[in-house]
């Protein structure tokens, strides 16, 4: 099997050409370096079932020419703006990065035939939706401009698959902690911590509560559902086990880099606009299936906050 | 108040110019052209509370000089290509007229503070969704690329409402029927039958049954929703009462316009790719306003006809 990785210089996207490798896939894997690095992937680079190529995905003629010459078997779509309040602060990025790519990737599909897909999704098309929420819940009424481009995309994802043929798996994800990493609070508490020493400031009032997954459970998730979802179009959630809050964030990363620095909170329910403060999925589908994360939310928080201190992000 | 009706001299827009006048708001009304027709106007051109410019939007600096001059109070963006079948010929087409068109006007709304929104959106936005469906309904799969646009710009207005300040009405229409029409059954058979009286050649098996409603009906429950919806971001369906089978259309027009034609069938339980065979909307919510359309379901197709035979299309 060959598989097209985009995003692959990225955070997810490079576990997941580490672990499609380690199964046997060759792998072609694209990058813009927007929020990707090279060094994610450089122990990959020199193997002959690897190859990187730097592209942007909106370059329709070079994803033309790339996609006619490399004619894979599937596309792992993983190419993205992943930050939130980036997205919120300039309003093309998310659509023209999340969005635009995805339509321009799929007519390019269509054209030379390639029957299968994998989309990254989130949980943030949902918006502040309560409850444990299950991949059939409505409404869906999106807060962040990186919602809103995410379930535009999977609005034409679905279109796809079901009229015109190309078998399409999207897992929306949670929030994901580990090493490479490029932003996130477990990123930031550490760079504020290497800056200053002695304090931490936290955005909010630290209680927003969330699960949060580690990168290698979540790469389990993508791959056991890309071989056992038989349908067409088929959506999963996955979500860590338990919760962990930004407090519990906050004093992990404190207690593994600069034990006693004060910590300091703000007053508000959420660190920026279109945070969503509390967040719960019914992941009972992907269960059916046999996935379960290895570690539980505040165990996935300290395994990263270790890979990325041992390793750099 | 001052109101902007994008494609203002369409099918569904200029019903809408009328009516807004009749209530003593100032209307601009723009429009590409694209479906929409000056006749569809020229009744209005000569009103001093009314203006007409064609324009189109994704002119994104000739939709900005306009706002920046114009300032309305409130858009009512109906601006669309509307037609399901040419959207999936032509894949960018929906994207650009349905969606993009769509998030060029947020932006621009945001920029120069217009604080209401009205957005013409469809059942498509479903697919194959079984049931009567409620606004709330999950999940969303839509089989067509027009489905898929406006399930897009949905996502964005969603934020822009709940987190940029734009208070927003969407309303998914139905299958709406009624003179100024630009396609659909009413509007194929007529003129096939003009072109051939002797017999009407109907795509699909003609079993096909799904609620109609007059254009007129729909326009009442928008601007009931509009001023009886308190919400920040308030989506309504309307519906047709009762259902009228595609073969039930063609009897009316056949006994309408060549009594007597001969009506041949296809075998395919629908039209087009992308065409939903029976659809179900709860309209609970716009009843509880107060609406309920004056006509039902085969009544508003009767009606459909004859003000198209009697006033042209």
């Amino acid at each position: 099997m060959h598989a097209l990785v985009t995003g692959g210089a990225g955070f997810i996207g490079s576990h997941l050409c580490d672990r499609l490798l380690a199964l046997g896939y060759r792998v072609t894997a694209i990058d813009n370096l927007h929020l990707g690095r090279m060094r994610n992937i450089d122990h990959l680079m020199a193997r002959p079932d690897f190859h990187f190529q730097q592209l942007d995905m909106l370059d329709r003629e070079g994803m033309d020419q790339l996609v006619a010459a490399d004619r894979p078997d599937a596309v792992f779509h993983l190419a993205a703006n992943s930050d939130i309040a980036a997205g919120n602060a300039n309003a093309e990025l998310d659509l023209q990065l999340n969005q635009l790519t995805t339509t321009t990737l799929l007519a390019i599909m269509r054209k030379y035939e390639i029957g299968r897909l994998f989309f990254a999704s989130t949980s943030a098309v949902f918006g502040e939706a309560e409850g444990n929420i299950h991949e059939n819940h409505g409404p869906l009424r999106p807060i962040s401009l990186y919602g809103a481009s995410k379930l535009a995309a999977e609005a034409y994802l679905s279109v796809y698959a079901l009229s015109f043929g190309i078998k399409t798996l999207v897992l929306r994800f949670p929030n994901v902690v580990g090493e490479r990493s490029t932003h996130g609070a477990i990123y930031d508490f550490i760079n504020r911590l290497k800056a200053d020493p002695t304090r931490l400031q936290v955005l909010g009032n630290g209680r927003q509560t969330k699960p949060y997954l580690y990168v290698g459970d979540l790469v389990d998730a993508i791959l056991l559902a890309w071989d056992k979802a038989p349908g067409a179009y088929e959506v999963f959630h996955a979500s860590g086990i338990g919760e962990t809050s930004v407090r519990d964030i906050a004093e992990i990363v404190v207690s593994k880099v600069a034990a006693g620095a004060a910590i300091e909170y703000g007053s508000e329910d959420r660190g920026w606009l279109g945070d969503v403060p509390r967040f719960s999925y019914d992941i009972s589908r992907l269960v059916t299936l046999g996935w379960s994360p290895k570690r539980k939310s505040t165990e996935a928080v300290e395994l990263a906050v270790e890979r990325i201190l041992a390793n750099g992000f």
